[in-house]
């Protein structure tokens, strides 16, 4: 079990691609997705596959328990999969000593742009990169979650502007 | 992934016991519970843990996914599980070729023994002994999920009785 520390930005403009490091196509989907816990199934380059399971309601802070499963039942699970399957891309951009994951939506969320930094206590302070759009780190609308499970734009109010 | 295809019944009297073969114990709860589907955290003799997905709508046959995880996870899961962890003591009992579980519940479920048999195909035809009393195959009632999540008795009208 490990805690979950993150802040979370829209992402304004292509600066960021210029640093980006390495990239990965991620594809994955809810087998479960309650008030203060989800099951996420996510596959990664279409060759492993991972269980992660989320608990608890703290803004900035969940336990986490994940385990690595075989690719095919991953196939499986996101067939059953509540809401949408979210496919997007995974750059990973250092910026200043910290890592930023940013992540390009395709499908039902393409022309979103998410950002999104790990931090080790809530007291870290990472350097923002002047490519920041707004912080929607809580903002439970962003949330891979709400993404794949309330994906409505117009009644939710998802805004891609950042 | 597995498809799992069982008969289960009430159990009448102690006949069983003599030709019980094996017990362990199990702890178990849901950590998410829907219509269609389940996650479920389950110790075994406190000394391996296992996590279950089961999703589907068919009464005889689910989707099964099933992963070994780490005791001391499993044991974190359970404190966050929905409902009451459920603890019963399970006897493998044979007859005429096929192995019965006969799963008898401590806790808020005292007094309620169920017998179970997986058979390999729809079709499959297993001898009943006579210890069993009446079906419930198919009553979600006196399923694991329900029996966890849906613990009033008298407002589902479960009853011990076979």
């Amino acid at each position: 079990m490990a805690k979950e520390i993150e802040r979370k930005f829209l992402v304004r403009g292509e600066a960021w691609r210029s640093a980006a490091e390495s990239k990965s196509v991620l594809k994955q989907g809810y087998i479960a997705s309650m008030e203060d816990r989800s099951v996420r199934v996510r596959i990664l380059d279409e060759k492993t596959a991972r269980l992660t399971m989320k608990i608890g309601r703290g803004t900035l802070t969940r336990d986490e328990f994940e385990y690595e499963i075989p690719v095919s039942d991953a196939e499986e699970l996101l067939e059953n999969a509540i809401g949408v399957v979210i496919e997007k891309t995974r750059y990973r951009v250092p910026y200043e000593g910290f890592v930023w994951e940013v992540d390009v939506f395709a499908g039902a969320h393409r022309g979103l742009v998410i950002a999104e930094v790990e931090m080790q206590t809530e007291t870290d302070n990472p350097p923002l990169p002047t490519w920041l759009g707004r912080e929607v780190t809580g903002d439970f609308r962003y949330s891979n979650q709400a993404l794949a499970t309330e994906f409505e734009h117009d009644r939710h109010g998802l805004s891609h502007t950042a």
